[in-house]
């Protein structure tokens, strides 16, 4: 158990967006309510999951939604107390721990605000140790985790609570909710008892996302390569290297689609490397051959200073690298699979794990 | 107070589709519900809103939605306890009183089998004294009663507690998950006092559509005209009479949109009448000028049996009389008009009351 600094935060949220592989939200605006909260005198402490009391009450703290829709409609972060608040009012329960519900710029940082307003201690994991676009792609969901009751604020008061016979139809309604609300909602839900949460969370993201974030600082400051040091930490591997040459995006149901193109450069030079997004990184092909595939984690970097690009913000000319980075355990069983692989959304090929992958490149 | 008879429930879901202004839903369903509902043993209490208690705790009990989506995706009924009880569970307090919220085919008869199942009693009235397509357009809102806390159920079991900041956003979300369940959902909503209610409601309507059922229904047991009976008993008045040639239809956002047009017959040979739709009869046009509009009441009638026609079941072909019947008075004030008048549904024309319009007509 420890108590979070301004560094960590400025660590963690770079960090984070690399694990988010592309979605999860931009670092910038989670950081800023983070490091204001502590500015402003919270304490936010991040306690081990092995720490926890079997039968607290443990809530997830999250927001759904496209975050490019934060841009013209800003949270005020008390969205997410006021979902949080309302789901403890519903079960007439005081929550005794946060939990993020996935690893990513914002849904790594927000729940930490959360939780140094609302005066809760945080657990140092996530549901995902990675981002995905669904809320029943989180691991608590492969260990029968209930979804519902859960709560949804907006900006402007509205709140919503769900309580729905599966965690298909809380990501559906939900999703409907959002998009009338205007693109995004802050949520509170997963809520379990610290046994469950033992049991099924991805544990220990948050440490892991503050290592990468200071590993980057600490390469930099030396003069070092800091993708290699990325690499190095969370033994991932280099994709492709190149400069972006083609971009579309589309919003469908409040999910923001999209490809993205990248011609090689330097060793790739002549090979063209393809990725498919949903608010994620999904598919990286290289040259029609898989070269990654959810879950594992396929993140675009901007070259020079190993930044974290998430999907909304890929543009034409960036010279980037790609790296992937093998995805939790808890990921690569079959039932898993079903529900987070690349058929699930849509694509034609089976997932091979990204060490073999790359064994199979030579 | 007094409980209802087989017999009743006849007359009122006959009497209830005239005041449904071709919305509220087909009578049939509802009444099958009621009917069934009597003859397993069940009871259903009527009560003058005069004599409610002011503290009691009054709740309104409602479908939602586009019923034409009904004939696909079958309610059990039971959805309505569901909302009920939720909404209950949410406020810690037992309903003393359901009231409807429309008057329609379904709207006036699924609150009595919801409490004849639930064991309360129902209100003889409701927020419209007719139908309107959005949650926000009952007398109810006009006297500053909000809509939520309101629940939804969905006949796979699914609940969504809605909590606004206005009723015009609680339309919005509320209408994007029932076009999310499926299509439509049982609703509770307005939750109140006995003394808001007292205020607030349209009273009497429930006996007020038994009574018209009952007029056409003793008008044909003697040989008389029962469409002369429907507008003795409720002041209204003969618009047109004619054939239909021309229905559209199209579902935009919920709602089942759409007009019709009818060739006049008999002394309105020659003239052409066009009415305009939402789930309900808004606007009716001879020859380009109003012949009445929301508020007042706009109802298509078979005319041979008198039988009401929703708007989901105009047909080309069918032999129509089209009566209109004034509003209630709460309808017809500035304030009203703005929410419920030609205007708010787009129609680039001011109210005139039905009788004045009537008058011009000579």
């Amino acid at each position: 158990m420890f108590n979070i600094t301004p560094q960590d935060v400025e660590d963690l949220a770079i960090g984070a967006a690399i694990l988010g592989t592309g979605g999860g939200g931009d670092p910038y605006m989670g950081k800023l309510m983070v490091l204001q909260a502590l500015e402003r005198g919270r304490t936010v402490t991040l306690v081990d999951p092995r720490d926890v009391d079997e039968d607290s009450f443990v809530v997830s703290s999250a927001f759904m939604g496209t975050p490019i829709t934060m841009i013209e409609k800003l949270p005020s972060g008390l969205e997410g107390v006021k979902a949080l608040e309302s789901l403890e009012g519903y079960f007439g329960r005081r929550a005794d721990y946060l939990t993020p519900a996935e690893s990513g710029g914002l849904n790594s940082t927000i729940p930490l605000y959360v939780a140094g307003i609302a005066g809760r201690p945080v657990i140092d994991g996530d549901g995902m140790g990675r981002a995905f676009p669904e809320l029943q792609m989180v691991t608590f969901h492969l260990y029968g985790v209930k979804a519902t009751p859960m709560s949804l604020a907006d900006e402007k008061g509205n709140g919503v609570i769900l309580d729905t016979i599966d965690n298909f139809w809380a990501e559906k309604i939900a999703r409907s909710v959002t998009i009338r609300m205007g693109g995004w909602a802050s949520i509170a839900l997963y809520p379990m008892s610290g046994s469950q949460l033992k049991r099924s969370i991805v544990g220990n993201t948050i440490t892991k996302a503050m290592g990468i974030g200071r590993s980057i600082r600490e390469a930099k400051a030396v003069g070092k390569n800091p993708i290699d040091a990325v690499l190095d930490f969370t033994g991932g591997f280099e994709l492709f290297e190149g400069k972006i040459t083609d971009v579309s995006r589309w919003i469908v149901s409040g999910f923001a689609k999209g490809e993205v193109t990248i011609d090689g450069l330097n060793d790739y030079r002549g090979r063209k490397l393809n990725i498919q997004f949903q608010n994620e990184n999904l598919v990286a092909m290289i040259d029609g051959s898989p070269a990654a595939s959810v879950p594992d984690l396929i993140t675009v970097l901007d070259m020079e200073t190993a930044e974290p690009i998430t999907t909304e913000r890929l543009k034409y000319g960036f010279r980037v690298v790609v790296i992937g980075i093998p995805c939790d355990v808890k990921w690569r069983n079959e039932e898993a699979l079903r529900l987070v692989g690349p058929r699930y959304f849509g694509y034609d090929i089976d997932y091979s794990p990204i060490e073999t992958l790359m064994e199979g490149r030579g």
